[in-house]
């Protein structure tokens, strides 16, 4: 069974990443060519050529117009995959084609669909519309993970980690001695987790940015949309001011939008996207430095602690117990709805092997 | 089947590196916490978090007092393993608490149990008492060999390695020429092979720390209590004086007690534990230097020669031939009782296992 | 079964490897022991002790006259492998000795025989006279390649791959959009390759080394003798001079010999050997250091690029696809031979076990 769900939405990408150089990144155990044409279209193919499987991102091959270029023996594709070119003869064989990926690239990210071709319109990309918001200002960044994604998942689903792992940064006491509240919409496949602290000590992460000086009402709603999208709606406010209204605005409070996109690269290894989006201090690059250099180091925090938990885990037999309480309970949801994502994919898979086997 | 035995005390530590700094050794592939309570007491627990299995000796873990902090999400254990306190809630669990490890201090060594906790309080730790004697001088080290522990019980077994491999520092001639006499007390588990070399030239290590210049009397006993504490009574004399009274008394001699302890750390790793015990030049520094670096080189010729020799024996297959002769009797008695112990405590293992399950 | 043909001749190394100090390859997955003997000859042995499997190449095991004593223990065995002395006792067992290989030096190469010893004579060592022929003079090396030997021989029997994997060195476009004729002689075990470009770029590897300056014939003879010797007798003309003579004398044309030796160290590693002999220029210094060096860096592009498909090849599942073209008609032949020869070889390999156990 693949170790992952397959018929979803991943991102692959920054949009930002993927130009005019050929670009791989693995996704689910698949290597992903990623290349902008001519005309600024995203395209996503395998990233073996079809002759003897070498790399077509690796050099010497590249780019030339809206071809690739195999550098081993100079196989040549097109966007749409199909060979246009071969050596030593001049009938390109009818068979000759990568296989392309759909992809789209929505809220500053470049998604790519790996399972079955045929599932991938019927369903939809989350959103994270803050990333590319003219209202919001956004630090972002990719951290590789050398651990299983599965294990940023029970880390992002679970804050009061923050109190211990990231004390001093964003962790304070009141996060992990607050109760949370879990919803689960087993329909729509996401997980709310929600901790609201009405009287808490304002971290660094938001005394600097925000320049509040006392204590706060600190606001953690949290959004997982299985697998991929992470969504941390962060609302901070002097404490005593004002709530949001009914209208939905909230002029008293501050808004910081924490996205994760969490993207098996293999069974053991995982792309670990994040972003952090405000709605103060736009324009003000100090803020900007300091909440990139900040969350950059929170994120290095748990990747030191996750690539440690999983050489525990891969060190150790199948069956080492864990003890889950209350905290647990959205990371356990989560855990359910990846498996059910993950039995639905595994047998999608099965039927796009043998397709592919018929295309090569 | 286990690789290793596990009804037996192993030395985890030298006492002196355990104190209020959070400590981790794997022992036969189990990883221990090591620490002290601020009564001075060692504490051996394991080093995995009950809730999501973080390793409680890795940053940002803690000792509070007597209570370890877990740096992932602030699970709390005192030193008897029971879980005092976890997050978001006030209630603990009744069954969270860790794997505990009977441990002893004795001879400056910390001893820990890895099998049936019943079983420990019935199994003799065997001594070596001159390690931390008034009437002796000691040096000591560990280092970490990637080979298989029995590697290194063959080669401390058969010391004629030591005129070829340790040539020039503790090897001579008459060490690989001069027959061995093997004993082995099955009931004790303990293996005796004894070379006494009427008439031998002084290696360097003796040399230099006795101030013998001529030819030597050179008695190397050793004593094998399975599997874990090696010691070679060394006594060196110069030729022609006078032998032992009948009452122990040797005045005439050089007495040097070489110990190792050899512990499993995993199925191809294992701690070199070594020490070097004198009784003379008890006051003598430069002695001291002299015999640590030295038995420390020496120690490492045999490191790098096991380590290359566990990568020849796992590139092989598991038939591979050896020949023995005279010199491997005391070597191939070591691997029946090994054996013998091994297989013991691998049934037990499988009670152990059930037992651990039902207390997580 | 083996991966390897086994009852074949392979290079060990080069006759200049082999002297005075013990050295040490694996060939086709064989620790594989050489030196001289004082009167000159090549001895091939077992690189591993009889007693407790240490290397005998292995530091401080050395040389003494025509006998190898073993660093750790002492045993010592003479150039027939027979073991001569053991430590602590007089008699030396009568099965005491050390699997030797039939081995030959011949075209500057030390060949040894892996398989059934008694296959050894009736097995012709295929030729390259050129390399120490006083006609020639001659450059070479040797790589080592993480990659199967397959790899390289798919590389090497299909050269379109200069065009765009040596671009700049030895490619030009006309390689690549050349046809190719190939033969196998089945009896033989032998590809022949040919392509033969009647008005080509000259590239930088033949332009400098010959001074011509403008388009040239170019012909490129392959003659692969499965599995070891890969022969390219490649031959450069200007465009319009006069052919070869029915003769064989060929005066006009600049003549150059590429000799492959490829070793299979590992399932997954090979020795990749290259030698450039050429006619010309023959006490020219300046050219000899620049076909060297040019072509290191050639085969050095082989190597980085046969490293990532094996990484590539590794890390996929059996059955993924290949699409072969006209270009692969020869490297396929040659992987039919090679499966011929490798299954021939495996039963051989059953047979050979049951003596080695009988010997040792």
């Amino acid at each position: 069974m693949s170790p992952f769900p397959r018929n979803q939405w991943y991102v692959a990408a920054y949009a930002h990443e993927v130009g005019r150089e050929l670009f791989t990144r693995t996704v689910c155990g698949e290597s992903v060519l990623l290349w902008r044409t001519e005309a600024g279209e995203v395209a996503a193919m395998a990233d073996r050529c079809i002759h003897r499987r070498f790399p077509l991102s690796e050099t010497p091959s590249r780019l030339v117009g809206d071809s690739v270029v195999c550098g081993y023996h100079g196989f040549t594709y097109g966007a749409n995959g199909v060979c246009t070119a071969v050596p030593g003869q001049a009938r390109v064989p009818r068979t000759a084609r990568l296989n392309t990926y759909p992809v789209k690239e929505q809220d500053s990210f470049v998604w790519v669909w790996i399972g079955e071709r045929d599932k991938a319109d019927e369903t939809l990309i989350p959103r994270s519309p803050w990333l590319d918001s003219p209202r919001y200002t956004t630090v972002c960044g990719m951290e590789p993970l050398a651990a299983r994604y599965g294990l940023l998942v029970d880390n992002l689903l679970d804050l009061s980690h923050e109190t211990y792992l990231h004390g001093g940064y964003i962790g304070t006491p009141e996060v992990a001695e607050t109760p949370i509240t879990t919803e689960v919409d087993e329909a729509a496949g996401v997980v709310h987790v929600s901790r609201h602290m009405d009287d808490a000590e304002c971290p660094p992460f938001y005394a600097k940015s925000t320049g509040i000086t006392g204590r706060i009402t600190r606001w953690q709603d949290i959004e997982y949309h299985a697998p991929c999208l992470y969504l941390l709606h962060s609302r901070i406010a002097p404490v005593g001011a004002p709530g949001p209204n009914a209208d939905g605005s909230d002029l008293h409070a501050f808004h910081v939008e924490v996205v994760y996109a969490i993207t098996p690269e293999t069974e053991h290894s995982t792309h670990d996207f994040w972003a952090v989006a405000r709605d103060f201090a736009l324009e003000d690059q100090e803020v900007s430095d300091f909440l990139r250099e900040n969350n950059r180091t929170v994120v290095l925090q748990d990747v030191a602690a996750l690539d440690k938990l999983e050489q525990v885990i891969a060190s150790e037999s199948a069956g080492a117990q864990e003890l889950s309480i209350n905290i647990d309970t959205g990371g356990l949801a989560a855990r359910r709805l990846l498996k059910r994502l993950t039995e639905a994919g595994s047998e999608a898979r099965g039927t796009n092997e043998r397709q592919s086997l018929a295309v090569s």
